[in-house]
Formats: C-alpha cells, sequence, structure tokens
C-alpha cells in the first residue's frame, strides 16, 4: 500500500476493504430504511453506521492524539458508541449521504494519521491504554465494522426491499 | 507470533483473535438454543458455525492443495457453505461440543498449512483462483467468520437465556 510504511499499509488494507464492503451493503438504501427497527431491542441500520464511524474517531483520539475522550466528546458519541435506547431515540431521519460524509470525514482523518506514523508507532503501547497497541486499536476499528456489516446485511435482508445481489 | 513468518504471523493473530471472539459468543449454549431460528430465512447459530468451519475447510483446499473443491467436497460442504434452506433441514441436533471440535480441526490443519509456508508464499497468486492470493484468502477467512460472530450475537441477545455479558 503505497504511502504507508508495511505494516501499517496492511492494516490500512484491511480497513478500506471493511469500508467497501459496508457500503455496498447499504448502497440506495432511503431513509425509512435507514431507520427501520427489526425489533424493540434493534439498532436501525443508520444507527449502525452512526456507530462505525464514532468507533473510528474514539480510535483516533486513543491512538493518535494519546489521550482517552474527553467527557464533552464521551457525550458527544455516547448515543453512538453505546447503541440502545438513546441511539434509537436520537439517530433517526437522516439521508444515506449523512452516515456516508460522517464515516468519509473520519476515514480521511485515518489514513493521514497513519500515513504520518510508522511501524515502530503501530507496535508501541498506547499512553492512554497501556494494554493496547495501536495496530490492535486500529484492527479492532476494521473488526468491529464487519462485525455491525454482519448484522448489516442481515438486518437489510429482511426489509421489503432487499439487497439486489444477495451475500449472506 | 513465534513459528510463523512475519506477515503470515499477523494474519495468525487475526485468525486466532476472530475464532476466540466467536467461541465466547457462543459459550454455554444449548442444542435447542444452537438450533433455533429467529425466522423462517434465518440460519441458526449452530448453523453458522457449521459454515465457519467449511469455510476454512475449502480456502486450506484452495491456497495449501492449490486446487478447486471436488464435485464430492462441492455437494459434501454446501449445507453449510451456501446455508439457506438445506442448512436448515440438515444442521440442526448436535451439541456445541460437535461444532467446536470441526472449529478445532479445521484450525489445526490451517496452523500447520501457515507455518510449512512463508510470507513469499502469500502473496502469490493462486493457482486455482489467479485473482487471489493466500493473504487475501485467510484474510477473507477471519473476515467472514467475524461477519457471522456479528450475525451469532446479535441472534444470541435475543434467545430466552442471553450472553451474560453484552457485547454488541
Amino acid at each position: 500500500m503505497a504511502g504507508y510504511t508495511p505494516a501499517i499499509g496492511r492494516l490500512v488494507g484491511i480497513l478500506l476493504y471493511a469500508r467497501r464492503t459496508t457500503l455496498a451493503a447499504v448502497d440506495g438504501m432511503s431513509v425509512a430504511e435507514l431507520d427501520h427497527l427489526q425489533d424493540p431491542s434493534s439498532n436501525s441500520i443508520g444507527a449502525l453506521l452512526a456507530h462505525i464511524a464514532v468507533v473510528e474517531r474514539s480510535y483516533q483520539i486513543l491512538t493518535f492524539e494519546e489521550r482517552r475522550l474527553t467527557s464533552e466528546e464521551q457525550a458527544a458519541l455516547e448515543p453512538a458508541l453505546t447503541l440502545g435506547d438513546e441511539g434509537r431515540r436520537l439517530l433517526k431521519g437522516k439521508p444515506l449521504e449523512h452516515y456516508v460524509r460522517d464515516l468519509d470525514d473520519a476515514r480521511r482523518l485515518t489514513l493521514e494519521g497513519l500515513a504520518a506514523r510508522d511501524d515502530e508507532w503501530l507496535e508501541r503501547s498506547l499512553t492512554a491504554a497501556p494494554a493496547m497497541n495501536a495496530h490492535f486499536a486500529w484492527f479492532h476499528t476494521a473488526e468491529d465494522e464487519i462485525n455491525h456489516r454482519g448484522q448489516i446485511r442481515w438486518l437489510r435482508k429482511r426489509l421489503v426491499t432487499p439487497l439486489s445481489h444477495s451475500e449472506s
């Protein structure tokens, strides 16, 4: 992956692949579809997209700024980070473009941050979370996205207008 | 990761991490829970575990044996590979240990195969699938598992006996 040190480049490949499959899974969805709740304890697909974006933001702060979220940041990101009741109350009524813009904005900062760092940085213990290094943090970001993409595919298949190409 | 060349070692780390989280997600499940269908088009959690094991088998054949599945292998793996109606008909009535044994057996062969190969092999185009290299094949194996683990977590939360520690 040009522009990155080798191990960071592999991670970037994983992050970009995960994102491409997420965006493919939600392509063309309407506001009503993005807001749909499969059952009372479900998260909407829109809320899952918001979650993916704020997880990425929180790992930027943890790894690039080497700090925990401030209480203001925590409060702002909380509904999408934790999902559940607050997410169901607040994360709705937005078109796909809204979520995609948040995802794109987050991703741009991630790629800039990773391009400016190297593989030695990647393996160092994080100041703000010493049990973790940036490699795990960024792998986990992709892994959490893939986990939720699995849920998005499952949920979308149950909408009236399913994906035209079915993927398991 | 000791015993592997560097890039293979990173992949092995991802594979082991994915598996650990899958096994945590199904810990303690009964046959009835493993067989439960959330709705008529759902795959049971047991069927998803069977799927994860046969996906791993099929990528062993593709990358280590450098060939496509024979028609006999294809027929044998098909219900768990494709899931859907045949999976719902055939993949049931088994205790968790059955699925875990299949997963462990598949994983042992994967780790042996990867330990016997190197990073140069990892990047070579696959004879039986020239658009792909082994790196992508094994990343995709982990990625597909994580995708389905997301579904397993979602499905398990909706059983009468949910996971004691909730994970999104």
